[in-house]
């Protein structure tokens, strides 16, 4: 029998129901992500290319002397927001509220190399990315008309991905993005009631129970999400408390690029190169010192297709429940040869 | 230059920007839906499978001797809820509620043809199948634990569907869905504010404006929303106020058949036959007699997916002008011959 659960962070239902993966596909399955060259001619993220993209806002030199590059982040050219415009906003009509298209939109090149996915990159590439991500941020976010600064990276043609140069994504709005405000407001309600952070007992709490943990390093906590809206749903939360990825430490960059990089790596495994999306949720520009928000990372494998549904009532359902993926990809960390998920390995 | 537009019905903000249509894709282009026969054997939803669904709650037959049928209503065998287990809702452990799966979920199969999308069925066929949503939605909601009854349809692989034979799905839920209860909020906010029904307000506008309508029948308004949230988003808004689908009079249904079927219709032409989900927006089950909300279909094409950013924001980035698309989708009808697209010719 299927279950409703509700997701603490948000106060949302999700429907679990396992016995929904057994109904009948007649849908065509193809493979998730296809064989591809180390190089590609026509991609305008390849070496080489470095002219089809605008002008780079942030480069990692392989070296000082070099122009070899192993990150670069530029202006998307087909940017959903630009700098042009300005904050106003205006009634259109009696009805209508809108603005021009101000903001910021930028592509994080994530390697040279336009066949490796950020699963199988090593740890020091990964830590490239993310100090690409946390430059980029900052930088941003002393623009203070830039309210919101999302990152995000979509993997795979089902999560709705234009290129398959391994990439990510930032967009700065000049507006307070809905799903943020939701979350916030359940972790400030949160707070007003319990006088702490939503996500720091969440956290306790979860790793006292332990059965949806799939590791614990130093500093980051790697589960399965309570309410799971997919199967497979994968959370990194810090253990220190930070309402904004602006604010993680330097120093924690390389432990968590191994968390990321481990997690993405277990997934690859077990779900045989999937597409997924990835976000990191952080608060407003404006929240960054709150104590009532927690940043932290979702990575979500599209293995199914959200439908109407999802889209009419808000709810998701899931076929899988978080305790039994979470034990798998545990399993999937111990099964692997000594030198290879390390910090799902280690004692903490 | 991309703008920001608020939606009135729900205060979200969407990124209209057309620039974006222009970016390259590598993903290969598939034909939306493939070519179907018009029987299946392998598809339980064909005539001489009835077996291989459980039991009809509900059934249109061609004649009152004939056993041959024209809709038929069953339980999804794959219900993602269902009548077993209880209202009680619990703490699982310090954080966490949950509840059994309880509620129905049923599959409404809208003809026995197997390859005839509704945008092609008759306007009699179209109307049978609205038969068949009204008395079912009005059936369940007797029940008093169903407090949400959610009527959608998913058409395409592209829009998450599993079976490709023309049919809805029908889920009710025993709690009130999060976008109702975000939707309701607005809506009755709006009402404390200025005393009436912000959908009839936004219609009456709406209506004056013009520039979004696509047409207006008697009793019912198609028109492309202001923040369209996809390329080519269409609503079906009946002028009379109800807040809840359960209350539409009977004798609405013929023209309601004719503005679905006509509105499906154009975007199956201009689109060349998109997956799309369709939605009906109603109000619980207890807010039925409410001045606060107000009935409609809501029509998505999934001509793109939905990716880290809106997952991640809420916010969706769409590349068309609604007022382009209503345009567009007029001129489709006035193109047609004359017994073609009756609705959207009338002159009201």
């Amino acid at each position: 029998m299927s279950e409703l659960r509700q997701d603490p962070t948000t106060r949302e239902w999700v429907i679990i129901a396992p016995e929904r993966a057994k109904r009948p596909q007649q849908k065509p399955k193809g493979k998730h992500v296809e064989e591809l060259p180390d190089r590609d001619k026509s991609c305008p993220f390849c070496p080489g290319n470095e002219s089809q993209t605008p002008d780079e806002v942030f480069r990692i030199p392989v070296s000082s002397e070099d122009s070899d590059w192993e990150v670069r982040v530029v202006p998307n050219r087909f940017a959903a927001l630009t700098s042009e415009g300005g904050m106003a906003r205006r009634l259109d009509g009696h009805f209508s509220r809108k603005m021009s298209g101000f903001g910021a939109h930028e592509v994080i090149i994530e390697s040279p190399s336009h066949n490796t996915p950020t699963a199988l990159m090593t740890y020091q590439q990964v830590e490239k990315v993310l100090i690409a991500y946390r430059q980029r941020y900052n930088a941003l976010k002393k623009n203070r008309q830039l309210k919101f600064i999302i990152i995000f990276k979509n993997y795979g043609w089902a999560s709705g991905t234009s290129l398959l140069h391994p990439h990510s994504q930032l967009v700065a709005t000049p507006i307070m993005t809905p799903y943020y405000h939701h979350r916030f407001n359940v972790a400030h309600n949160y707070y007003a009631d319990v006088g702490s952070c939503l996500y720091c007992d969440l956290l306790a709490n979860e790793l006292e129970k332990g059965e949806r943990i799939v590791a614990e390093a130093k500093e980051f906590v790697v589960l399965h999400p309570y309410a799971s809206r997919v199967p497979w749903e994968t959370w990194i939360i810090p253990k220190m408390h930070r309402a904004s990825f602006g604010l993680l430490p330097a120093k924690h960059l390389a432990e968590l690029a191994m968390v990321l990089k481990d997690s993405l790596f277990c997934l690859h495994r077990e779900l045989d190169n999937p597409a997924y999306n990835l976000m990191i949720d952080t608060a407003t520009t404006e929240d960054e010192e709150d104590p009532y928000y927690h940043w932290h990372i979702r990575i979500v494998p599209r293995l199914t297709t959200i439908a109407g549904f999802e889209m009419g009532s808000g709810i998701y359902i899931s076929t899988a429940l978080p305790e039994e993926t979470a034990r798998l990809m545990k399993q999937c960390a111990i099964s692997l040869p000594e030198e290879e998920c390390l910090s799902f390995k280690q004692k903490v």
